[in-house]
């Protein structure tokens, strides 16, 4: 089951752009606070470094992903999350579209 | 003055992606229902077909852009807006980035 839509969010208008642009994603922030991003990976390896602790949800086409520290490729496709420590990273690799919801903390 | 937040909307995660990348978006509607969207344009020239009419709102970054029937590129910063009829095009380029709030009808 995937989240299709967020109710009742303040959206920040400016995309934040990484990677020339193989990734884009939007802020929002829940009623109470809660900062959160949705966002896509286009065909790209690229290396994230996470500050928070971050939960990754897939809503739409999937991805590889390989934490930092281990040596296997996982994939992650609709409805299914992933979790990356704090100060850490993680690669991840899109061979069409990876549509995700980032959740931090 | 530019928008830099809209409160109270569902927001869609799955992005969409145009011309490879090149322009993306994030739709949503207000509590009204009224469809919106906030996307980005990365440095490229592109044609954009319009089906209902749409007003772009800048928010970020800027733009040229040239009206079908027009052989004038006019030029579009933070805060302003410009108009493109229904069923109509235009064509657009960007340097760096264009944020925007593409309003319909």
């Amino acid at each position: 089951m995937t989240t299709a839509t967020l109710p009742n969010v303040t959206l920040t208008t400016q995309a934040n752009v990484y990677f020339d642009g193989k990734c884009v994603s939007h802020s929002f922030t829940l009623a109470d606070g809660t900062k959160k991003s949705v966002g896509v990976v286009l065909p790209a390896t690229l290396t994230f470094n996470t500050g928070a602790a971050e939960i990754m949800e897939c809503v739409g086409g999937g991805c590889e992903y390989k934490l930092a520290g281990s040596d296997e490729w996982k994939s992650s496709g609709p409805g299914e999350r992933f979790s990356i420590p704090a100060n850490s990273s993680f690669d991840i690799r899109v061979a069409e579209q990876y549509h995700y919801i980032c959740h931090y903390g």
